[in-house]
């Protein structure tokens, strides 16, 4: 066993989608248990000037897929954020594990030295490829799904760190 | 430059309690700006069944020492989990960067293959090294650092992603 680019992406973004993955289904069944449209919660923020749930979910999708792409080097799909329902939200983390299944462990042999650039907003920032999985890809990904959990589990939803974790 | 354990625990944690740091004396600054006491915030919590801001800190401070210390194999300190205000929460923090600049790099070599045990109170959970980095340190040290961020943002706090991720 070797620790590898890849491990540190596809198998830690992989095991984290597909739990994102129960902790939306656990928000929609909790919804129509307390008789709302599970809607509502793609729409909720934990604070006015914060990201909705949706938006935190893209978030963690793009994070995933962008970073695995990066690394190997390769233009991800852009996915267009259009998604304002939960089952929306839910085919784009399964469309966004598709994707980074395709990518292959050797695609990403070496690439802790590659030169990465992120294009921003007001700036482009620029890392070797170990340091961006490590203070970027990796801490902005959790970033964004704990929010989303964070957001659920606020709105009263029966979430737990197992759901969170998986087994 | 290689990818390695020590690279994707010490480094990463070391990175994250630097910038859990900037955002706890944003929380304080901002509490002394708006006339309240900063310990508030350490009481506070995003749901009556959640655990409140100081807990969350403290389990933050836990998953990086015991992480890296399961994974050198060497017993870590334990902490007494008894700080209730920002500021002993913030030498808890300390007290963990310390900590874990102890553990040299040589220590984990290897650590990928190594059985590692967690007590908890109803089981004990077991891995190799690699998947608990994987899937049991690097989520859990987040879990408590992304809510410990959301409960000051909640709570109208003005720290933002730069903050969370540092430069």
């Amino acid at each position: 066993m070797k620790i590898s680019m890849y491990a540190m992406t596809h198998d830690v973004f992989k095991k984290s989608l597909t739990q994102l993955l129960v902790v939306m289904e656990k928000g929609v069944a909790n919804a129509k248990a307390r008789n709302f449209d599970p809607n509502v919660l793609a729409s909720s923020r934990l604070a006015p000037d914060m990201f909705a749930f949706a938006r935190q979910v893209q978030l963690t999708s793009d994070f995933a897929k962008n970073s695995i792409a990066r690394l190997a080097g390769v233009d991800a799909p852009k996915f267009e954020d259009t998604e304002t329902t939960m089952d929306e939200l839910v085919a784009r983390v399964k469309k966004t594990l598709d994707y980074i299944d395709t990518i292959s462990a050797s695609a990403l042999e070496g690439s802790e030295t590659r030169d990465i650039k992120i294009p921003l907003r007001d700036r482009t920032v620029e890392f070797k490829g170990l340091p961006y999985l490590q203070h970027w890809a990796i801490p902005n990904f959790y970033f964004h799904f704990v929010t989303a959990y964070n957001l659920l589990r606020h709105n009263g939803v029966d979430v737990g760190k197992r759901d969170f974790l998986g087994g």
